[in-house]
């Protein structure tokens, strides 16, 4: 067994190094393509999905690589985590998030703290939200169960497609949309818009959730017991 | 044997979510790209890619992970689909996809329901379409002979070149194709397009079939015995 | 043993199919992206990749997938194919190479045979395609001995690469560069500019023969015998 | 084993194509882009990332594929390299990095040598060249640890995705950084900005070993025996 500071270490490296990615990649496409954000959304996308892929290779086998409190709690639902631990993964996903963004701001010589001003609410924006986190645990789920090694690629895959075939882009984790609130820049949201878009992300992950009872043999086989 | 009922719950979801990626990236990348459609195209191409990645892999398993009549159509000409499960298939994939077309509306807050007024059809385009279908049957029928485990990579990356290479964009896909008729967006078709593009679609089905009985040395040991 | 015939199909279909691919996407990329060549190189060299990961992984078990005389000649060399093989899959691979490009052309309802114009030659041009040939058979021989599997990934990876990092837009391959001959689309190239292409492709190959003796142990213990 | 003169041939040649790739793409990049910046770096990145998966798999099994003094080094810190062996890498990458500049001007039709012109320097940029060198350097020391045949398409996929969430656009790699100060193109820097950036990256990489050891169960287990 690994110990708890360890996992928390890794969850914290990653998070924080995601959202690096997250924004900074966001600010530079900004800067280099000259006011098409179609550019600076593909950069943004496929950096992420660079990122994403070589941190769950790396830290998935120490702390499970999570990064979002949706997997962590989904986790805890399946009995594969503690209250304890989850509420120090999640503790620590959050914090991590927002020095990822901060780190960013600091390489671009930017502000290091400034409340997100991108409007982002109503029903489409909930609704991709929703169906974003309900494919993200979807994936980590079914994909658990019928390819795990495949999960690094599976989940750089999904957020790439995500970002593009969303409204709102595919934030898909709490922690993720909190730190977002810390930047002015290409990735931020409204403070105000947060509440919003975790409660879609909750139903989308409840959805899934669903879901992977239904189509799991695994999971089934559990009910019907 | 996995109960018919979950397979065409996979082939529901499967179908419903890569039609929302299609035309949901299209809107997107439209919306984004200022004018720029090779942008766009690139981003929905990517976009598609990736989420059938992630689908087939996910769905493979428990339905086969069809999503595309053709596909389900020359299984059966194996033996491997009852004609009772053809059926089941086929019409599920029709729905779903037009259901995925109408949820791509919803997330970005556009009507529902909109006729597609996108011309598609003179011989280039059934040429592109018989094309397309050709290759991705044999990518499936040849591939899952030599490298079964690939088949998700290899339709993804199929399916991304087929978008370049091909006039139609490759729609290779009876139930995508119609379901395409409701969208008005970068993906859309006009319906009296749609039986042009299914018809060549079979062509190319067919001559695939050919091309895999001449080229497999399994299949070819069937024919000759 | 699989019989020459069936070889050579399938060779006629991979070297048609690359072509159609690497001729239609360009066609697509510049059509659709409003005079930025940048993106049509970026799609058209995406596309080829996957078409090649695709095509190589299909019928690398049936004739070897070698699309490519510089291919079929090394493999000679090697003593894996014999003279008679080695002129047979040659002119096939020209003839299919031709009639990809009127299948590009066909499928974009354009003139069937358009005898290119495109200038291409001098010094850097032809340095290029040594330094192109060189690379990808140096992939094809070490990548062969180290991890056999990955030739279809590899050799895509590198396409893509090449087709930036290279001033000609690496054509690496004569029947190829004949082919590309007959159209003056973005990919095309003047029937006058062919020999000095394949010219430097056969120095390039010579080349990673010889790298390929110094790097690799099988080779050198071969020779020290 | 294998003889130093022969991955010592490896290094130059895998540094060298490197090179050639990182400058040679960011020059077609900008004369195919229209200005476009933006589409340049996607070019370059997607270029230098399909690249080095090629060469990682080639050459790993022959010198261990580092083409770069920080990870030679590093190695040499746990002992898998001597200290004669680590000079002589250094010496050999940073020549063969050169060498690669050279060959891509010469592709190009351009002089070979040209002092960089463009300016690298200050808080933002050094930190980001820490960042990118912890990275790169705990992905090699992990992803090594946790899934070492995945090595190449780990280091592809940080690097593409260090192109864009740093604001350096991540050299990580001093042989790299002095190479890139020999040419006024994309890629290049100002010779008086080298020193900076190589202390940035030296201290990354102390960073990295320090995370490595926190947080892999082999390093620990060393450390407490």
């Amino acid at each position: 067994m690994i110990s708890l500071s360890r996992r928390l270490l890794a969850e914290f490296l990653g998070t924080a190094l995601l959202l690096s990615t997250v924004v900074g990649s966001g600010i530079m496409g900004v800067a280099l393509s000259d006011g098409n954000d179609g550019l600076a959304l593909l950069a943004n996308a496929a950096a992420t999905a660079g990122m994403l892929y070589v941190l769950i290779v790396l830290l998935g086998p120490v702390s499970g690589a999570h990064f979002n409190p949706l997997v962590s709690l989904t986790l805890r639902l399946r009995g594969e985590l503690s209250s304890r631990d989850l509420l120090a993964y999640v503790v620590v996903q959050i914090v991590a998030a927002g020095v990822g963004v901060v780190l960013a701001h600091a390489m671009f010589d930017l502000p290091w703290l400034q409340p997100g001003t991108h409007a982002r609410h109503g029903g489409g924006q909930w609704l991709s939200e929703a169906v974003a986190s309900f494919g993200l645990l979807l994936t980590i789920l079914l994909g658990g169960e019928h390819r795990p090694k495949a999960i690094p690629a599976l989940v750089a895959s999904y957020i790439f497609a995500a970002y593009w075939f969303t409204a709102s882009t595919s934030f898909a984790n709490p922690a993720v949309t909190l730190a977002r609130a810390l930047t002015q820049t290409f990735a931020g949201i409204r403070p105000q818009d947060v509440t919003g878009f975790v409660m879609a992300q909750l139903l989308g992950t409840a959805l899934a959730w669903i879901a992977y009872r239904l189509l799991s043999s695994s999971a089934t086989t559990g009910a019907v017991k």
